[in-house]
């Protein structure tokens, strides 16, 4: 059983092992500094399938296929899929692990979801559901451009607070014990809601989710920021980067030493022409993978708490000139 | 420890407990057989907000708020939400959860949501993640038509398999222990697929998913259709009924005498002109709630399956041509 701790968190009795992740992303994301470290760059858009919605749906099952290869086990061995992604309907999701044929949750919490289904593949694992979790989130620069803004067609001038989705998969195999980094425990988001209402600027309006997590994170354990080699947002870009450092700092803890975002780490901002950085469910999943799950691994690091971010708008949302709530979810990696 | 039973069902080892339900309906769902039943009945489509998707989150929130009530809890007890919707990106839901500033775990299982949140609430509580989890699923007829067919403005005329969304929303209150209703154990439905393509009969393309779900129940728990006092899909109405009977008999089982589904129980065929019967993620929710979830507390039912199904489209796969894989979860409730 999960010890709860404090207000929004628990810790884990059962040691939830990461055995295995993989990395497919597009070629944009295969050009950046962390081009080496992919496990596969598909670099045509499509996917070789005929719209980018379909793309996206291959690069899910072809990632997936490749961390249930790369943890030793096939579908069978599977006892549940936990994914989402950012199209309507979870339809990424959906197309992409039909073919697996087991049994499925499908979730979302916007660019958190990869947070949120390491969460929840966690609980399934401390519940004893079974023996292997199939953890997936994914993105799709085009299909989302397309969907939340405008077609890639009208070749809209994209603001400096606007950030580039990732185009990409990031999977997980999760499962009991041995010797891998293992999720030491959770701290799962409110919704949090600062009042920011431009679909162009992301980071803002999810970075006081960010904190809050990190703030509640430090609290609920009585830890402080040094516990961490590393703490890790989604895809808050340069724009959320700095409110999350003042926010935790109006919080009473300076986290400027070992603080990064994905969406920084993913692209060259100076080479690569995307403005705040990287965004989508994909580009905190890829980068956790690529970047920080290996340091984990060969012990450079021994404590991360990643935080994928999320933004819980849509199209009608924004028209009806809702707010953009954002969400965000904690997951204390260690090894 | 959850204990596995054959391919895709676990057996609880904690008694989790349904403390409470409630359910809030539209003007038409008001007027219909369960008309008495129901907790609450909104007879403005807008619910006082200015567009159908803000009136969906005032059905969450109100609904909420009044389960948490009957429950005898507020927000400061509810350790996790779990909760989702039709709407693109999860929209009804995440608005309408906004003020309760509690975790929050979005899923998205088309009209199965309240089936996969009962499964993953229970999960939730096997796995000691605190002592009240609450759920819900909602749908709004007037968003759903404009956001998957055609805007009601254009008076489209409806086929005779199409059904009629639900305006509502479904809430549940889960807890340990106690003399309530209790989930026994769960049958998490796999994505699948027999190539429907009209969106316009999703009872055709949900049921495949519906009967592998109640097959692979009777065969994982050694069980036969007499165990159940009654079983209970989703929103299949009168022509994913038929085909359901059929898929069952074929797999061994006949389910004629004890089987009915929430879409044909929520309005009168005859008098409400809703053609093959009520759907969407509310149909399910409310009418378990209002209709069943009584009888298993008075002791006139013992055990009911329970199996909320939902079609995993958008209107962008649908225009691209793809079928419409379904996805069903059994949730076995007892008292």
């Amino acid at each position: 059983m999960a010890e709860k701790k404090g207000n929004q968190s628990v810790e884990f009795k059962e040691k939830i092992a990461i055995k295995a992740v993989s990395s497919t992303v597009g070629k944009k994301e295969g050009e950046g500094p962390l081009k080496d470290k992919f496990d596969k760059i598909i670099n045509d858009a499509t996917a070789g399938e005929d719209s980018w919605e379909k793309a996206e749906s291959k690069f899910v099952s072809e990632n997936m296929k490749l961390v249930m290869k790369k943890a030793g086990i096939n579908e069978n061995d599977v006892d549940y899929i936990v994914a989402g992604d950012l199209l309507n309907q979870n339809n990424g999701s959906t197309f992409g692990v039909r073919e697996f044929n087991r049994p499925f949750f499908g979730i979302y919490g916007a660019c958190s979801t990869y947070g949120e289904g390491l969460g929840i593949g966690s609980i399934l694992i401390e519940a004893g559901m079974g023996e292997n979790i199939l953890v997936g989130a994914s993105s799709h620069f085009c299909a989302a451009e397309k969907q939340f803004r405008f077609p890639l067609e009208l070749g809209s001038q994209r603001p400096l607070t606007s950030t580039w989705t990732v185009t990409g998969h990031g999977a997980a195999v999760l499962t009991k014990g041995g010797n891998y980094p293992y999720i030491k425990g959770i701290t799962t988001g409110k919704i949090v809601d600062f009042g920011i209402k431009d679909a162009n600027n992301m980071g803002a309006a999810m970075a006081p989710a960010a904190a809050d997590v990190i703030l509640n994170n430090f609290n609920d354990f009585g830890i402080g920021a040094n516990y961490y080699d590393m703490i890790v947002t989604g895809d808050l870009g340069y724009v959320g980067k700095e409110l999350v450092l003042k926010l935790v700092k109006d919080g009473g803890f300076d986290i400027s030493e070992n603080y990064t975002d994905c969406g920084i780490e993913i692209f060259d901002r100076d080479k690569q022409d995307t403005h705040s950085g990287g965004s989508g469910c994909a580009c905190s999943a890829v980068t956790f993978n690529s970047l920080f799950y290996p340091k984990l691994k060969n012990g450079e690091m021994k404590r991360i708490l990643f935080i994928p971010t999320g933004a819980l708008m849509n199209s009608t949302s924004t028209q009806q000139g809702e707010t953009i709530p954002g969400v965000a979810h904690g997951v204390m990696v260690e090894n």
